[in-house]
């Protein structure tokens, strides 16, 4: 059963998916699950016959391949996806209640054959395919027209929510904006109705300004910790200009600069916090929408270091036990 | 430093508190954590020094004691609090940001002198006191006008953020009103203005009717798996008739009947989960909000055994790995 339901207390939706595993972590669940990886890691190379065929598959030169082993990058569909091509979404009432049908897609780019390469280790050339792949695969999925909003991210580490430790990304495709997005985007739009100036845009130009959390920067992005992190070491990527959809950035240098700033901060966090777990999350915009003054994608990246406790379900507040000025410092001087 | 920071984007409050311990949680921590706290447990009998004087402290019948070595339950000051006593808000700009001073309070229920008794070792008598030990502390708090909301929690288990294993509660009290609980607030209003019925009351009735996830119920109050679970085995508890204000039971066998129901649940989850990790979070009416006809206080109880991963973080949404009717069905066989 995949379903969508929706909490009517705080209007948001919830996926109801029993196909996806229950991961009971248990403190020694890591190196249980790192010797079975090591024997049938079904991203490996050698291993493509334990996941679904191939959406997309590029050699080392960037090239499309249908040679099974000569992969470097490869697209599958996710055998157990958060949501699933379903014929329609059949928005109906439960009583009180509201549910839908959980419609949406969910891929896995397998970002390389070697199995304990991480992405600190790869070069920016590497990352900048990776960004490829990903505007090739959202370009692709739009032309589905149920879908609404497609998230990327990315899972490192037992903490992280991580389930196989062989590097990858995943995209997944969904029938509604989701609720951080949709918040980020009013809130942004109320800002410009009243300022007529992009609220991201006077984030960065008071970040570089005031130098106290800007962790690294060049010509295009810039990278710093928030000032209102919500977990310690959190860091946000920014393109500086003002841009609305990650998808039009077709300019080589440029992509080579995000993903040589990503790397940059992914090292530092490696090295500072000794290889941490970690979420990276992309904001793009929603599908349907088009150019927009006021909002701008961003890249987050959140090192989980801390617990979920009673305070944060309670408030939906979050507690930083570090202050962002200090983190950032160190993740300024660990290069 | 203890500040509160707004994170523009989202308009949401975060604390920024560099007093509260990062937790680096490694897979042997718990075990390492354990043996220190049976040497220096600072919540056990007899090491009432190691903690701040006691705001309230009771013996086993009920009364007010100062015999250190005599309590049953014992109230103290938090000494590394999420918020603290301030002169004044002193709410500000920051550039594009806003800030404002960390006031609060925020105060330790130790519910047993017992290191080892957790909470289905309680008699309905025991749990019941506990309730009126936070009747007694919210209406204190309530007489600092500078406070809007107190927070009641308890972490159980590392994955919940315990950092003490000696069962207790915490109480919050806050200058705001906090996200989560403006968001039902509104929300349930909405409702109430369309339809002149309270949203909860309305939850109520068709979980009754339906019977699908009511896992128990008594005279006053019923559980039940909420029809959106964003967690396997979330359960609330709500008061059957409307009831907005929770310090506003007094009657003896109600308090009892909420006592015997938490009491009910949580031997239900320690059973069926094995010993899980959990939060409770008492969601309570703001401090100067009056009865309202939309707004029902209630009980949320949050089992940890998924993870946070970069969809919750980029979405906002939560993937529940079960089917709500299904974990209600466990619940209520467990008996």
């Amino acid at each position: 059963m995949i379903e969508l339901r929706r909490n009517p207390l705080l209007s948001e939706w919830v996926i109801i998916n029993d196909n996806r595993d229950v991961v009971h972590k248990t403190n020694n669940s890591k190196s249980i699950q790192t010797d079975n990886e090591q024997c049938v890691c079904p991203f490996c190379v050698g291993k493509e016959i334990l996941t679904p065929k191939a959406i997309l598959s590029l050699d080392k030169n960037g090239n499309m391949t249908n040679d099974i082993k000569k992969w470097d990058v490869r697209v599958i569909p996710n055998n157990k996806p958060i949501l699933a091509i379903e014929s329609n979404l059949n928005r109906r009432a439960d009583g009180v209640y509201d549910k839908m049908n959980g419609a949406g897609a969910h891929e896995i780019i397998i970002e390389t054959p070697d199995h304990n390469k991480k992405i600190q280790d790869f070069s920016i050339t590497e990352i900048s395919r990776i960004f490829d792949v990903l505007q090739s695969r959202i370009n692709d999925l739009k032309n589905d027209s149920r879908f609404e909003y497609i998230l990327a991210f990315k899972n490192h580490g037992l903490e992280a929510g991580e389930t196989i430790t062989h590097s990858h990304v995943q995209l997944v495709a969904m029938p509604i904006i989701p609720k951080v997005i949709k918040e980020e985007m009013n809130i942004s739009k109320k800002y410009y109705e009243f300022k007529e100036r992009c609220l991201f845009c006077d984030i960065i130009d008071q970040e570089t300004a005031a130098n106290l959390r800007v962790v690294s920067e060049n010509a295009d992005f810039t990278a710093f910790v928030p000032y209102a992190s919500r977990f310690p070491f959190e860091t946000w990527i920014l393109p500086k200009e003002h841009s609305t959809d990650f998808c039009n950035i077709s300019d080589k240098s440029k992509k080579d600069n995000l993903a040589s700033i990503l790397l940059s901060i992914m090292r530092r966090l490696y090295k500072v916090l000794d290889n941490p777990s970690y979420n990276v999350v992309m904001h793009l915009l929603p599908l349907k929408t088009p150019f927009l003054p006021y909002y701008h994608w961003h890249i987050e990246i959140i090192p989980k270091i801390t617990k979920f406790t009673g305070f944060e379900f309670g408030t939906g507040m979050y507690v930083n036990p570090t202050i962002p000025e200090e983190t950032a410092k160190f993740l300024r001087e660990a290069e």
